[in-house]
C-alpha cells in the first residue's frame, strides 16, 4: 500500500487533456494496492480511480486485464470500467509508467464477511463468470499447479525457518497436488484474486468488485476455491461452515455445479490454499530493502492447508449434501 | 505519507453512527500526511477526511487546531470544517487513536507555482491573518528561535556528515537570528506550515487551505517569510523574483506591511530558512527503522539560506521599493 510514482499537477493536467472527463478537482494518492499506485481523482465529469502500473506488472498482459473489465462491465458486471482517451484508448503512459484511468465504485470492504455477503459473493462470481463466457481474449493462468513445484524450490532451503516442519507439510501437499490435479473442468475466465479487499459492499449488498490483475482463464470452480479460501476462515485456520454453505448455495443459484466440479472442490480448495502459502513465503523471504508494503504472513494460509488436508468431500465445504 | 492505523468496517460504521452525516458509501487511506493517518470519506450526506492522530501529535494541542479551523471556515475561509459529532463533539476515538472528521475540499496542490498563483496564496494568507484576529484562543510557537539552539545542538555533531561546512554556516545564523529576532511585531494566528502541499487551486483559483496543525501565535510577517521560503525557491535555491513580488503585493492588497514587518522581512526569511532546515536535519538523522515516510532533504534550506545571508532589504525579495 503505497504511493510509488509521484504525479505532479503538471503532469496530470497534461494527461487529462487526452480524455473527455471535464477539467481536474482533487486527486490523491491512494494507500492501496501492493503492486501499483493507484489515485482516487475527482473531475468536473465524476470520479476516478487512476492507475499507474509499476514493475511487477507485466504490460503484455494488460489489454488483457482492461479488455475483459470493459467486457465485463458492458455486460452489466458492477466493476471498473476503463476510460479511453479522445482516441479511443484506454492504456495511456504517464510519468514513464503505463496508466490507465478507471471509473470509481463506491463501496467498503468487510474484514469478517457475514453468510449474507457471502451468499452474495458466491453470485457475483458465478456471474462474471457467466459474463466472461464470451470474451474472446485467453491468459494462462502462470500461478497453478504447475509454477508450485517451482515456486517451492526457490524458498525450500529457508521454509523451516519460518515454520518448522513446513517444507516437509508443503512436499505432502505438492506430491498430492501434482499426480491428482483435475483436468478437463469447465473453464473459462477466473478472477483467481477475489479477496475481501476486492469486494465493495454498502450494507449487504455487493456495490463491485476490483482488481482483475489476476484475471486468467482457467477451471471456474476453481476460483470459488479460492474464494472459499479468502471468506470463510479466520487468521487461526478456523473454517466457518455458514459462510461457506452460503457461499456455495449463493454460486450455485447463478451457476450450479457439474459432479466433476463438487468432486474436485476439496482439491481445488488445497491447490488454491497452497498457491497463497507459496506466493507469500516467497515475498516473506525477499523483502527488498526500504520496501513500503509489509509482507503477508504466509502462515495463515499453512493454518488452512491443516483444514484441506482432512477435508474429502464437498459437504465438508458447507455443500448441500 | 501512510496509513499508521487500519481501520474496519466495522470500527468506522460504529464511529460513525454517533454522526448525522448519513450512511457510509467508501473510504480509501490517503498517502498523504507525514504525521497522521487521513482517509478519504465518502457518505450519503458527501465527501469528508477522516483523520486519525498518531503518536507525534500532542493531544492537548488538538482543541486549539480544531476551534481554529472551525473559527476560519465560520467566517468564510475556505479550510476544512471539523464536524461535531450529534453531541456537538468533533474529537472523538478511533482505533484507540484522538480522531476527527473534516470537511473535503477540493483542488489540487502545485508543484512550480506561478507569479499570480503566489499573489492569490498571498491574499489568502492575509485574509487567515485577518479571520483570525478574534480567535479567542492562543498557542506559543514552539518551533520558534528559542528553539533553535537546542534543536540544532542535537544535530550538530553528525551536521558535517550530511554537507561539510553545515554546523558552521548553522552557528553563524543562530548567532545573528538569535541576537537580532524582532520583537514586538503584529502578532496573531498564523499557519506557519504553509507549503505548496497545504494550499489547493482549482485552476489558478485558489480553493483552499489545508493541515492546520503548526498554527499558533506568532508574528503574522514571519507566515509571510514561511511562505516566501515555500513558494519562490527552486529546490537548487534559485529565488523567483516574480514569484516573491506577486506574493507580497496579494499579501498587502488585503493587510499592508507595517514599517518594522518591512525592515524585518530579511531576517525572519532566514529565520524561517533555518526553521525547517533544522527540523528536516533531525529528521534526517534519526530515520526509524522500517519507516514509511522518506525524510525531506534538509539541504534545499541550507541552499536558501545562501540567498538570505546576502539579503537586507524587504525589496530584495520582491516588495515594491
Amino acid at each position: 500500500m503505497a504511493v510509488y510514482t509521484e504525479v505532479s499537477d503538471e503532469a496530470l493536467t497534461a494527461f487529462l487533456a487526452a480524455y473527455d472527463i471535464g477539467g481536474l478537482l482533487s486527486y490523491k494518492g491512494i494507500a492501496e494496492g501492493v503492486e501499483n499506485t493507484n489515485f482516487f481523482l475527482h473531475t468536473t465529469a465524476g470520479s476516478y480511480i487512476l492507475t499507474l502500473y509499476e514493475k511487477r506488472v507485466r504490460v503484455d498482459d494488460l489489454p488483457f486485464f482492461l479488455n475483459l473489465m470493459e467486457h465485463l462491465a458492458t455486460r452489466g458486471l458492477a466493476c471498473p470500467q476503463p476510460i479511453r482517451n479522445r482516441g479511443g484508448v484506454a492504456l495511456g503512459e504517464l510519468c514513464g509508467r503505463p496508466a490507465v484511468i478507471v471509473s470509481f465504485l463506491e463501496g467498503v470492504s468487510v474484514r469478517r464477511p457475514t453468510p449474507d455477503q457471502c451468499r452474495a459473493l458466491g453470485q457475483a462470481l458465478a456471474g462474471l463468470h457467466a459474463a466472461g463466457s464470451d470474451f474472446g481474449m485467453r491468459r494462462d493462468n502462470n500461478l497453478s499447479v504447475a509454477a508450485w513445484g517451482p515456486l517451492f524450490r526457490g524458498a525450500e532451503a529457508q521454509a523451516d525457518g519460518v515454520s518448522p516442519g513446513l517444507a516437509d507439510r508443503v512436499r505432502g501437499d505438492l506430491a498430492v497436488l501434482e499426480a491428482g490435479w483435475p483436468r478437463g473442468l469447465p473453464t473459462g475466465v477466473i478472477h483467481a484474486d477475489l479477496f475481501t479487499d476486492n469486494v465493495f459492499f454498502i450494507g449487504d449488498d455487493l456495490s463491485g468488485l476490483i482488481d482483475f490483475y489476476f484475471a486468467c482463464t482457467d477451471a471456474f470452480a476453481y476460483d470459488l476455491a479460492i474464494c472459499l479460501n479468502a471468506w470463510c476462515f479466520d487468521a487461526d485456520g478456523t473454517f466457518h461452515h455458514d459462510r461457506g454453505a452460503a457461499l456455495i448455495a449463493g454460486y450455485e443459484a447463478v451457476r450450479p455445479l457439474t459432479p466433476d466440479e463438487v468432486a474436485a472442490l476439496p482439491i481445488l480448495c488445497r491447490g488454491a490454499a497452497l498457491r497463497f502459502l507459496l506466493t507469500r513465503l516467497v515475498d516473506w523471504l525477499n523483502v527488498p530493502p526500504g520496501a513500503l508494503v509489509q509482507p503477508k504472513d504466509p502462515l495463515e494460509y499453512d493454518r488452512r492447508l491443516t483444514f484441506h488436508r482432512g477435508a474429502t468431500r464437498a459437504e465438508d465445504y458447507g455443500r448441500a449434501a
